[in-house]
Formats: structure tokens, C-alpha cells, sequence
């Protein structure tokens, strides 16, 4: 693909006034106007360190701060810790951000040259634009010319975090404009962008669309639910379909955003992770060092994971498998003393152990991960979020697949034994004639309970008690510190904070203390909700309604959370949400099973009757509702695909309209062709003594094919030679 | 991806000696180097016209020619034709071979500018790079800076055909070489391109790895036959892993071939088909005028093909299936007279008839892909090929199938009645304890026959009756010919051809008499073998070998055939086989079924007893092994994925070579921070007294922040303040 080609130009680009401006300005609404393209916080913690170790330390931190040439001031932080305030002088961040502009360029992430040389100080276009400038100068290492700052890990294990501090007045515009708008524009997605990112943007983008989609399965679900019988086939296909469309259509979306926010294919860009272990170094063929570690290996320390998720969902099925059976027990066969509460245990029970189990096997899933040594951060994302993403499935979904496969089919059968075998060893007497019932609404009720309840504690875990908490402690902290300092008994730290900056300071402190923003819890709750539908969608047609509800505030909640309760994020960049598309489509795919089943075994059949007629047509639904999304699906990216994407195209014709300027220019010379010609013709008489071109120089002269030619026609018409020729 | 920049050079850049030469060479070896890549023949016929029809068409073709500066010489051809001699003088041909260079470069096919200017005359690499110029000036319309010779369309509807000459002595070389050698190398397959182009060279590639992997089915196909039982489950494995493998194996190897051979995304640059019919023309954002149809269009025409292959199935189903049944039922049936030679008929019918119904059904959708109007002919060719290879694999695959699953487990049951039905029909004595029993045998009679003398059938089809063929007539016509003219009567051609040309024109008018050559016929043929291995693997695990010996040839005899029985194919460039590979991976998956059903109902089950149990399993096994072949092919998806691809490496690091030069430059610059950060400092100081630089200029001092920060880590570790500090 052809670029412009980079013109020197005489003068410098001229650039947008910069936003340095009063630091503690928030404090006075007259000077609101505050930067916060500039600055970042660095949080060192030395609570485990002795004073000589802290003070080594933080002299490093400062010299390879300086080294970069940033400029710091020091202040204290909550506890043992000390808050290093870093801020890029403009002509430092303004050459960075030109630089990175021009790496786009070099990388074909974008298309123009931005102009300018090497010492050119540019302003980025948003605040997320300079601080990512600013996050590679603190974060990239030495050698890619950044201070190599790695929070938390290797040199830096005491640097707790590092992160730009919110521009609460822009946060707050963006909250208003929001919550006054019901549907988001792609400006409004770059409004975002601008502030968090695009990683934070896509995610958005997601929820955003996701929650528009989800008007059509609302409406049909209300159809379904006033005119179509219980677990309808109808509806399951309907629902199918609408899986499938959204999918294809949010992954020409992505590609659209990514050229909008000029990151497609941004991810060759990615640095090394500081974690990664290369074998060796080796030159390639440009001459560039690469650190080296074979594919094969991680391949195969990959393949790891198959075991684990193999031995993780056993581990999930024994636990989920027997509260569930203590439960159906308890609640439908037991009848001894305190049944009312004993009902409960096993729910609790599980409430509280599935936390620690998750949390247990995540932690493993991230020591895999960390195993399978992935280049870049991406990589390593990608494949950890994947893994939890498994666990989390099984975690939710299982005791739906439970119930509607085992439960309901099977519980007039077992349910009996199970009784019977459990009294029998708490020696309870045995009522012979015991009869059970299953109770065939009990599907329903778990996939309500399970998405509704789901939906509403989420949100208060999301919100209420984070928000609670960090409060909480902040007071506790505040109190401490000043505490510490009256205490401290050095007459320089008598008074703690100077006056003018307490404010700031109590902010900074503040954000310093909250938890790091990761993007990936937000869209796997997304995936799961998605996953309900595509899953069960025909047992309950109303539960696209709640989650359609949810999602507008949901949307809302999360800009809110990012705000108030998560440091901001460092503006990373992407082109997508990644891997989750994946799951999205395997969700799919797999839903054209489990809706099949369900459809069969409580629509077609009765549910209480399962004779071995229900049994052995089961599979030929599955395989053919399976084999039908299939070729739907191939039918929908096919013409997808045919009907293409709006950008691609204008991308498309943009660098063609680069090219035809050289195009033009070879073009103009084809005009020379015509006197080519005559010179030929008179270089082929000039030769035609050499025997070589005898056939050639026959009817070299003007006209001399054409009489031939004429005179063979006639010829091999027999028609007479002398008649006029007509078109003469 | 930044390209080099275009340095226009002082001088253009020398030129490999050009190969015009003796045409008439070849009749005496010892001026045996003849020129053929800047001649073209263009076959004139005018049976159908008189005489000023016809010299009106000869007039404008010849103008036309002579328009973009092309030379022409006529002879007169076969029958009522003339054979219009093209050829492109140096500067014209070396000229265009230099603009199309810079038009690939432009459109990002290939990395590197070639550098030279407008007027640059190159030699091309290879004759098929000359020859593709060639064919570009006579057929690119006007616009483009083409002749616009169409040949059997329109205007130019007269024109047969037109064609590059063969080049006897390369060709010669080539065959030799080739049967040397049991393994072609990519260098071999470069020979094949330099002479034909890369669409046919892909052919070849194809074939070569296809010929090389089948001896893995080879080896465990023999194991198989020796140690394994009958309808072995473990084969059918090994075979539905290898055809996996083998697919994924040769995607990448497409890729790596078209970045050898320049032709990557090749398809952007393809123009118009003469038959593109659009609807209006728009003018687009990069100021190009584009002849638009809308897709949606095109998408509503493709969609008739939905019912065509519905259809024409059900219809060959039947002729096939009654055919089938007529011969079963005379077979194993009838015991009347002359059974012996009625046992014959029905294939016999099969034989004549399947021909006659498949050249319809191709006709048929031949025009339904004209009807799709497709912008490219690529895309046409496509289209048409994928509709035909459905109808072939029906014809091929249908009888197997209907023996498999229809006539072996059911025969039982139906052939007794259907004999009763057909005797009473036929009003003989119904035999009331007549026993059938099925030939549990035929299912691999069949597929051994259908395979073997498929093999054998289509080599005679191929070589020897077009050899012959073509020779009887060349001889009739010659002999017409001179006849001819004998009697034409004219003085000046009672002589016919000059005696010095008279080898040369037999030679041009025998090769103006072939057929022209489509490539997809013989992927096609190899696509339907590769089909019999992927679906029916287990029947007879010998196949292989079969296919492997008779590929060896098939390579060799596809070359003697486009040598001699073929018109040299125009090189048109191509960067793949194009919509094979789906058909392949189609073919792939059905088999992961069909093999599955095989085995589960000849392997695990006697042959003759089908209980309810052999039934209802049945779904469960192809359902089974459907979805490990899913899990196994996205994992050696992933697993090549992340192996990736030599070349694509290697043309990334290629690119990078040329980024570096730039970020060098820019890079260099970063030494500059150091004196920026100085003044910065001293801009800081300046400063101080403005209010809004408080914060920032409290530590701005040389150690300012070290201090500090050391004095609160010792009050906030409440050590003595006036302890000597360790670091200084």
C-alpha cells in the first residue's frame, strides 16, 4: 500500500496551544482550566523496606525519570508511601507524540505522514493521545527510550501502581451528555476515546450496539410469550438468527471503529512485556535483535491448558453436581425435622464456596498463563481472560444444563433412590410408597432467578460496595496520615499538606488508593448475559427484556465506575475487543445445540413422559438444528462480507487517490506511444535486409496488412478480384 | 506498509538483450533462439460474414491494433479465416512491462518501486511477464490503454480466438526436466510459472503437494489392508486428520508461493469482463469513475442458485437412483431371458445419458452466472466452477452414497417387493419364496471401480483421443487448405505460403485449431479425488496408492496436454486455486460424516442385520465424530496460526529493513531530550513567580525531590532525623 511520501516541510506544523495550566486551579472555578494530558502519578511504596533500601530506590526511580527527562515533585501518600508526581515538559510530550505518530506511519496503521521532522512538537489531538505518549516514556524500555518504569514488577515491585489522574470536570460533562442521550453516536464513542482509550472505547462500542441489537429479541420475546406455546421452536430459531446477524455485523463494526480511531492492526506495535523470557537473541534478516523464544514451545505449553480446563470442569461438576443433589433432596424428598431451613444450606453453601473455588482456579489459570510466556501484554490478556472466561461459564450455566438435562428428565427415576439411599444412612424409616414429582417449572424459575438476581447483585457489587468500601477506607486513611504527621514530631511536617495544594493532594491520595481498571471483567459479564440468551433463550422468551433495561443502565454504571472508583485507565490502544468475538461465536454455535434440546425435550415432548422415542430423535434435532445455524451462518458472511464494510471502501479509495497522482504522471507518457511507433516502423524497413525479420517486414508499410488481408478474404470467398472494393 | 520512495534515476536503468530473433529459426537449428514473448496470434474468421462485412472487421481490427502501436502480419489460416500476426516492438512491449511493474508496486502487490520513469523500457523477468503485457495491450479496453480485442464477444464476436505462440523448445526442456525428477521443487514450479503464469503454475503447486502428502494415506492405507479389520474406525481417522492437515498445510503454502511469485492480493487489480453489465457510472470519493451494480443485487441473483442446485440434485438423484434400481433389480433380481446382456443395459443407458444431462445442467449454469454479472472475470469463473463441481461430485458420489446407505442396509427389504412390483408390472410369474440376500461386497466393488476407471478414463479422455482427434482434422484441413487455393485461381495465391514460412504457418494454424485450456477442469479432477478419499476413506484403504501412481502421471500428462493439445494459455496472474480450497475443506467435513456412517454401519455392525439399535445410534456417531474433527481442525488451525508463515516473516522484515531507514533519522533525534530537559529546567525557574507553576517548581532544584523525598520515607519510618543519610 503506497504512502505519501513525507515532505520536509520549511516551517514546523503549528501547534494548538498546550494545557499546562494551574495544577490546584480545580480548587477556584475560575481558573477550572487545569491539564491532565501531562501529568502521572507513580505510587512507591517502601512500607517493606528499610529507610537506606527506600531511599536507593527512590533516588533510581528519580534518576531514570530524569534520564527520559521528566519532571517530578514529591509529596506523601497514604501509609509508608510516597505519591511522585511526573509531568512531560511540552516540547518532551509534544516530540514524543510526533514520534509515535510518525511509527504509525512507518507501520501502516495510518496512511498520511504526519508531517514535520524529528524535532517537530506536536499537541495530541485528546488527552488520550499525549497520555499514551506519556504512559511509553514512562513504561517502554530503555532501549525503545522510555524509563523502563514496570510497576510491580522485577526493580520496581515496590511501585504499587502508576496511573494519569481523572479529569473529573470532563468525566462529569461525559456522564451528563450520556445519561441525557438514549442512544450513543460513534461521536459520542470518541468522546471516550478521547478520555480513556480505545481499549476502554471498544468495550463501549460493544455494550452500546449490544444493547440496540437486543430491541429485536425484546420485541419478539413479548410475541412469543402472548401467542407461542412454551418453549417454542419458533422463538429459539428466531433468537439464533439474531445471534448470528449481530455477530457478523459486529465484526465489520469493529473493523470500522479501528479505521475510525486509527488503530487497525495496531498490535504489531506492541512492546515486549517486561515478564516475557526469550531464549536467545537473534538478528533477523532487517537487522533488527529480536528476542527469541520458539513458537513450538509455547504451542505446546499452551496445550496445557487443555488438561486443566479438562480437570477444572470435573472438579466444577462434582461440587455444582452434589449441592444440587443435597438440594433437589432436601427440598423435594426430605421431610425430617428443620426441612424448612435446611432448604437453604445448600444454596449458601455453595454461595460461599464458589467464590473461593473461582478465585482458587483463576489464580492457577494466571500462573498457566504466565507459564505459557506470551510475548506482549495482549497475548497474555487474551489467553488468561479466555481461560477465566471457561470457568466462568461453567460456574454460571451449568446448573441451568443440569435441571434441563438431568434434573427434569431424569429426577422422576433417581430422585426415589437418591432418597432412599440417603435415609437409609441417616437410619431415617424409609416410606415405601413415597411418590415425587418433578416439578417441570423449575427451569424457568432457576434461568429467571439465575439472569435476574444475577443482573441486580452484579450491579450492587459493581457500584454500591466498592464505593462504600473505598470510602470507607479513605477516611480511615486520611485520619491516619495527618495523624502520623502530627505525631511525627518533625517540625517540617507538623503542618502535613501545604494549604493550597491539600485539595489536590486529598484527590491524588484518593485515586491513588483505587483499584486498577480492567476492561475484560466489564465485557465477560456481557458475554455471559449474551450467553443466556443464545443458551436457553426458549425456556423464558421475557429474558431479553431484562437484560435490554439492564444494559442501558449498565452502560451508565460502568463510565460511573471507571470515574469514581477505578484509577483512569492508561490510554492503551486496540482494534477490537479481541478474543471475546471468539466466545461470542462459540456461544452461538453452541446455543443452536441447547436451544434444539431444550425444544425437544420440554416442546415437542410432554414434559414428564420421556420414553425412549424422546431419547433417540434427540440427537437428529440437535444435528440438524446445528447443521442449518451452520449454513445460516455461512449464508450471512457470505453476503456480509459481499456487501462489505463502509470504511474499508472509503479507506480503499482514499489510497487510490494517493496513488493516481503517480499513476497520472506514468499515464501522460502513453501519448509518446504513437511516435514510438513511427520510429519503429522505420528502424523495421531499415533492417529488413537482415534475413531474420524477412516475415515481419512484409506489409510493413502503411496499409499493406490490410490489402493483403482483403486479398486473401476475396480469395477464400472465390468472389471475383477486380469488383470495386466496397469500402473504398 | 511504507513503500521505498521513487527515485527517479539519471539514467534508465540497462536492459537485458531482447529476444526478437529469426521466426522462422526453429526450422534449422542452428539459428534455433526465437523470440516468443512479444507475438500473439489473433484467429480472424469470416465464414459467417461476405466479403465487405468481413473487410470492414478486418479494417477496425487491424486500426485498433495499430492504435496502441502494435505490428501486425497476415496469413491466411484454416478454412475462412485469417491469422492476424501481433507483435509488440521493444520500446512499446519493455514500456508496458514497466508500467504494469509500477502499477503492482502502486497497488501495494509488490514491496519495492523498479524504479526508471515513465518511459523506462525493461525486459520482463520471463516470458509470461511479456506475454501478460502483451495480453493486457490487445485486450484492456481503450480506456486503459488497450486495444480492446474481445475475442467471440460483441464487436469482436468473429474473432475465435487469440493466443501466444508456444514455445516448442522451452516446453521440450520442461518435460525433460520434469520427468527426471520425482519431487518438484518451487524452483521447478517457477519454470512452470515463467512459461504459463502463475494461475496455471498454482495448478501444478497443488497437484505436487497433494501427489507428495498422499504418501502418508499411502503407507497407512497398506497398514490398514494387513493388520486392521474391514471399515476400520482407526483409518478413517488417520484419513480425515490427514485430508485436515494437508488443507491447512497448503493455505499457508498458497500464501508463501504468491509472495514468491508477486501476485499477493493480486485480485484488487483485475479489470472489468467485457460482459459486465452495470447499471450507471460514479463518480467515487478518490475521483475515479466506477462502473457500478449494485451488491445487493448481485447477492438477491446469486441466491437463484439455491433452487438450480436444489433441483438439478433431486433430478439426478432420481435418473440415478431409477437406474441404479434397474440394474439392482436385474441383477440380483430378474431371472428371465437374455439377464445376461439385460444386466448391461442399465449402466450402459447411465453411460450415454450422464454426459448429455451434465453438459445441460453446465449450460444451465453457465447462464446463471452470466445472469449474476459479476464485475471480474475471476469472479465469474468462480462462481461457474463451484456450480459445476456441486453437479460433478453428484454424479460422481451419488451411486456410492445410494449403495452405502440405501441398497446395503435396506436391500433386504425392498428388493423382493420391488421385484414382485416389477414382475407384475411386467405381468410374469411372481416367485412367492424367492430369496434375496445383499452383496455386502458391492459397496467396495463399486468405490474400487468408480475410482480406478475413473482414473484410467479420464488420462484417455485427456491424451489420446484429443491427440487423435486433433490430428485427423489438422490433416483434413491442410489438405483443404492448399486445395483451396489450387483452385482459387489467383495468381498470387496459386502458390499458397511462401515455402521459408510454410513450417512456421503449419505449426501457428495446427495451434490455432486447439482448444483453449481451463486450468479449473483439471483442479476439478483433482478436487473430485481428493473427494472419493475424503468421504469413502474406509471402504478400501488401497485407494490411495491408486491415486498416488496416478498422479505421478497426471502431473507429467497435464503438461504434455497443455503442450500439445492446448493453446498456450494467456499468463494471467493469480494468487491461489482460488474457491477450490472451501470446496476442499467442504469436502473435508461431509467426510468427516460419511466415514463416521460407514464405519459405524459396516464396521461396527454385521453388514446384514440392521436392528432399530444399529439405527438410532447412528446419529450419535456422526454427531460425535463431526465435532472431534471441528475440535481437531481448529486446533491445528490455531496450532499453524501461531507457526505462521516463512515468507509473510520474511516480506514483514523486508518492510521493517526499509521503516528503519526512517526511524533511524527519527530516533537520532532523541539524543536531543538531554539539552531540552536543561532548558526546560531553566524555563521553570524563570517562571517561579507566576502562582500557577507553585506546585511544579517546588522541587525544580538539581536533587530537589530526592531530598524530599528522602526526609519523609526517614519521618515516615519515624527514623532520627539527623542520622547521617547512608547514601551520601
Amino acid at each position: 500500500m503506497p504512502l505519501q511520501i513525507p515532505q520536509i516541510p520549511e516551517k514546523i506544523p503549528d501547534i494548538k496551544p498546550l494545557r499546562r495550566a494551574d495544577t490546584l486551579g480545580l480548587d477556584d472555578p475560575a481558573t477550572a482550566y487545569i491539564a491532565y494530558n501531562d501529568k502521572y502519578i507513580i505510587v512507591f511504596d517502601f512500607s517493606s523496606l528499610d529507610v537506606s533500601e527506600a531511599s536507593k530506590q527512590l533516588s533510581a526511580l528519580l534518576s531514570d525519570l530524569e534520564s527520559v527527562g521528566l519532571q517530578t515533585e514529591i509529596r506523601v501518600g497514604y501509609d509508608e508511601s510516597l505519591l511522585v508526581f511526573v509531568q512531560a515538559p511540552r516540547e518532551l510530550l509534544g516530540n514524543t507524540v510526533h514520534h509515535s505518530r510518525v511509527k504509525d506511519w512507518l507501520y501502516g496503521i495510518t496512511k498520511k505522514h504526519p508531517g514535520g521532522n524529528s524535532n517537530s512538537i506536536v499537541a495530541g489531538d485528546n488527552e488520550a493521545e499525549d497520555l499514551q505518549s506519556l504512559y511509553h516514556l514512562l513504561t517502554w524500555s530503555k532501549e525503545l527510550g522510555g524509563a523502563g518504569i514496570t510497576p510491580g514488577f522485577g526493580k520496581w515491585e515496590n511501585i504499587s501502581s502508576a496511573f494519569p489522574l481523572h479529569n473529573p470536570i470532563r468525566n462529569q460533562k461525559l456522564l451528563v451528555h450520556l445519561s441525557k442521550k438514549f442512544f450513543l453516536s460513534s461521536d459520542d464513542l470518541d468522546q471516550i476515546r478521547d478520555l480513556w482509550g480505545t481499549k476502554v472505547a471498544f468495550y463501549f462500542a460493544f455494550i452500546q450496539d449490544y444493547f440496540l441489537s437486543l430491541a429485536f429479541p425484546c420485541v419478539a420475546g413479548v410475541l412469543a410469550w402472548a401467542f407461542l406455546p412454551k418453549y417454542s421452536l419458533a422463538f429459539a430459531v428466531v433468537i439464533c438468527i439474531w445471534c448470528t446477524v449481530f455477530l457478523e455485523y459486529w465484526k465489520i463494526r469493529e473493523v470500522d471503529l479501528s479505521i475510525r480511531w486509527n488503530v487497525r492492526g495496531v498490535g504489531k506495535l506492541k512492546v515486549n512485556r517486561p515478564q516475557y523470557r526469550y531464549e536467545k537473541e537473534v538478528v533477523d534478516a532487517a537487522g533488527r535483535v529480536q528476542q527469541y523464544f520458539p513458537r513450538w514451545k509455547r504451542i505446546v505449553r499452551q496445550l496445557t491448558v487443555v488438561p486443566f480446563l479438562a480437570l477444572s470442569t470435573i472438579f466444577l461438576t462434582i461440587v455444582i453436581g452434589t449441592v444440587f443433589a443435597l438440594e433437589t433432596f432436601i427440598v423435594e424428598g426430605y421431610d425430617g425435622p428443620y426441612d424448612y431451613y435446611l432448604e437453604y444450606v445448600p444454596t449458601v453453601m455453595l454461595a460461599l464456596l464458589l467464590p473461593f473455588i473461582n478465585n482458587w482456579l483463576e489464580k492457577l489459570a494466571a500462573r498457566l498463563t504466565e507459564y505459557e510466556n506470551h510475548r506482549t501484554e495482549d497475548y497474555y490478556e487474551m489467553s488468561l481472560t479466555q481461560k477465566i472466561f471457561v470457568l466462568q461459564s461453567i460456574s454460571n450455566y451449568l446448573p441451568i444444563f443440569l435441571t434441563a438435562f438431568v434434573y427434569v428428565p431424569f429426577g422422576e427415576t433417581f430422585i426415589p433412590h437418591l432418597r432412599t439411599y440417603i435415609l437409609s444412612l441417616a437410619g431415617g424409616a424409609v416410606d415405601p410408597n413415597f411418590a415425587f414429582h418433578v416439578d417441570s417449572n423449575k427451569l424457568r424459575n432457576e434461568v429467571i432467578t439465575l439472569t435476574v438476581t444475577g443482573q441486580v447483585s452484579s450491579a450492587i457489587e459493581e457500584l454500591a460496595l466498592p464505593y462504600l468500601k473505598t470510602n470507607a477506607r479513605d477516611w480511615w486513611r486520611t485520619w491516619r496520615t495527618t495523624h502520623t504527621f502530627a505525631m511525627g514530631g518533625q517540625t517540617r511536617f507538623v503542618r502535613g499538606d501545604d494549604p493550597i495544594e491539600a485539595r489536590f493532594l486529598r484527590r491524588v491520595r484518593k485515586q491513588a488508593a483505587l483499584a486498577h481498571y480492567d476492561v475484560h471483567e466489564d465485557i465477560s459479564e456481557m458475554v455471559l448475559q449474551f450467553g443466556y440468551l443464545a443458551l436457553f433463550s426458549p425456556v423464558w422468551p421475557l429474558i431479553p427484556i431484562g437484560f435490554f433495561v439492564n444494559n442501558w443502565f449498565e452502560l451508565r454504571a460502568d463510565i460511573i465506575k471507571i470515574t469514581i472508583e477505578h484509577q483512569r485507565p492508561a490510554p492503551i490502544r486496540n482494534d477490537g475487543i479481541g478474543p471475546w468475538v471468539a466466545s461470542l461465536e462459540a456461544l452461538t454455535w453452541l446455543g443452536s445445540l441447547t436451544s434444539a434440546a431444550i425444544v425437544h425435550l420440554f416442546g415437542f415432548h410432554n414434559a414428564t413422559v420421556y420414553g425412549l422415542n424422546t431419547w433417540w430423535t434427540l440427537p437428529i434435532t440437535i444435528f440438524a438444528s446445528e447443521h442449518i445455524f451452520l449454513g445460516f451462518r455461512a449464508g450471512v458472511r457470505w453476503a456480509l462480507h459481499a456487501i462489505g464494510s463502509e470504511h474499508i471502501r472509503k479507506e480503499r479509495s482514499e489510497l487510490y487517490a494517493e496513488r493516481k497522482k503517480h499513476l497520472d504522471e506514468l499515464e501522460a507518457s502513453s501519448a509518446k506511444r504513437g511516435h514510438l511507433d513511427v520510429v519503429e516502423r522505420e528502424r523495421r524497413k531499415s533492417v529488413r535486409m537482415t534475413a531474420s525479420d524477412v516475415f515481419w517486414t512484409r506489409q510493413v508499410e502503411e496499409g499493406a496488412s490490410m490489402r493483403a488481408g482483403l486479398g486473401m478474404i476475396r480469395a477464400l470467398k472465390g468472389s471475383d478480384f477486380d469488383e470495386p472494393m466496397k469500402e473504398e
